[in-house]
């Protein structure tokens, strides 16, 4: 099959766009694939194969891709559009792969003209470590990749983004900003504020010997997540615009189940817990 | 080495039981071992060869036993205790497996005259699944065993069930009825009733087919607990008296941290919960 596209820059060589540089590496080898990040990382970047080329500066680095892929952090990403947009042939689809999506996608409709054409990303894949050493070329098979809306419904260049994130073995799902968001907000951004509220409680209320001593495994898989860089949810907690409403509900069943604890009544609670589990445990 | 104990005999053969006595069939194969359940229960112990004895009366499976594993849902200890204390020789050493021991012990207290004796325990261990399908003779290995006070310190019995313990793999921990059930609540009811409040709160908030389109290995993780059944954490929350007061301190935490989202002072919170993880994570 002719690749889906010729060049491609990767914008921001960790986790993400380190993995994604790999899976090209191995599904497409030649595709051309460009590198930009500081230059420490574009070196590592360099020395571990993950790129062709690297560009020092970022117009330099798109000017010539016809698939720009943005694993910046969130705010970085917020303030690097502008830029980019200005930078990128008129051939060339921007794709971003940040966990946040409402005000990513507003900003690029603001700052993209067309032909010049941006598609929010968003796979729905992590590690428990971050950055280029933990990337991986299998990181997104298997998972969702939610896609957001686009300026021009149909364009090619869409039907070949999807295509190339199926040969990356990612299931595409497409979402409006707003749904992504919401779901998102309970699905992934509430378990990762719940471990850290746990994990702080402990750390608050219990001696380090005793957590060592009897914690079991149960505690540590409820609290993997508690391991994630705090920078990653500073930039989530300012652009997630469900988190607020999804905090006040899970504190209204905090509530509830408090209310509950002596009565031998939380049977129902426990049977939507375990429907919700069981649908996890298939995946 | 001679075996600590001549007879044994397990009441309730589940998953803690029924690894209690698969453990002791593989460490102790001449310990004579006597089980008591429900008539189901023991014919799958007998198939299975779990025992090589069963019981169907609790005082004629505790009458000859010289060590009396206690291995019931804590509302049927707490119930069977008078009657257990009743049925054992006089040389006898009980002991329990109970999740929270401080009203546990106090009953044992009443009705257990010397020189029978009884040692509150909480082996902290679990699997996902439950029953004596679920029973693993590995359970117990490289996990801390609580240990709960004894009437006569010293009594030769209590250093043959420790010895026994430490055979089985485990890490024998002494602590005080208050101090196990205040540690517990947080160590391990409450990562249990956080799953159960999150999963409910997604059941209530994401349509399932979201869930599992959506679903990463993190929620995943986060929710394991949530797979536990409800009769076994009724009867926790019945019994632990520290649990109101562990809800109360993970409400403020949570609502401490909902003020902090969008401010980007994260950082401390999400530090004490990496040190926390950081321990658990060398487990």
């Amino acid at each position: 099959m002719t690749p889906p596209f010729r060049r491609v820059t990767v914008l921001g060589i960790g986790l993400i766009g380190g993995s994604f540089a790999l899976a090209m590496r191995r599904h497409f080898p030649e595709i051309r694939l460009t590198g930009w990040d500081r230059p420490e990382v574009l070196e590592k970047a360099r020395v571990g194969g993950f790129v062709d080329e690297t560009a020092e500066r970022l117009d330099h680095a798109c000017a010539e891709a016809d698939l720009v892929y943005v694993a910046l952090p969130i705010s970085e990403t917020l303030r690097r559009l502008p830029e980019i947009a200005r930078a990128v042939a008129p051939a060339t689809l921007v794709t971003d792969a940040c966990s946040t999506k409402l005000l990513v996608c507003r900003m690029a409709e603001r700052v993209f003209d067309a032909p010049r054409l941006f598609v929010g990303g968003h796979p729905i894949a992590g590690r428990e470590r971050s950055g280029l050493e933990a990337a991986d070329a299998d990181l997104f098979a298997g998972s969702a990749y939610v896609l957001v809306g686009s300026q021009t419904p149909g364009d090619e260049r869409v039907a070949r983004l999807q295509e190339l994130l199926v040969k990356l073995g990612a299931r595409p799902v497409w979402l409006t900003a707003e749904t992504h968001d919401r779901l998102v907000a309970y699905l992934s951004h509430l378990p990762q504020f719940v471990a850290v509220a746990l994990a702080d409680t402990i750390a608050e209320q219990v001696p380090e010997t005793a957590v060592a001593e009897l914690a079991g495994p149960g505690l540590r898989d409820t609290l993997r997540l508690a391991g994630s860089p705090a920078a990653l949810w500073e930039d989530i907690a300012r652009t997630s615009p469900f988190l607020t409403e999804a905090f006040d509900r899970l504190l209204a069943r905090w509530e509830a189940l408090a209310g509950q604890l002596g009565t031998g009544r939380l049977r129902e609670a426990f049977e939507r817990a375990r429907r919700i589990y069981a649908i996890l445990r298939r995946l």
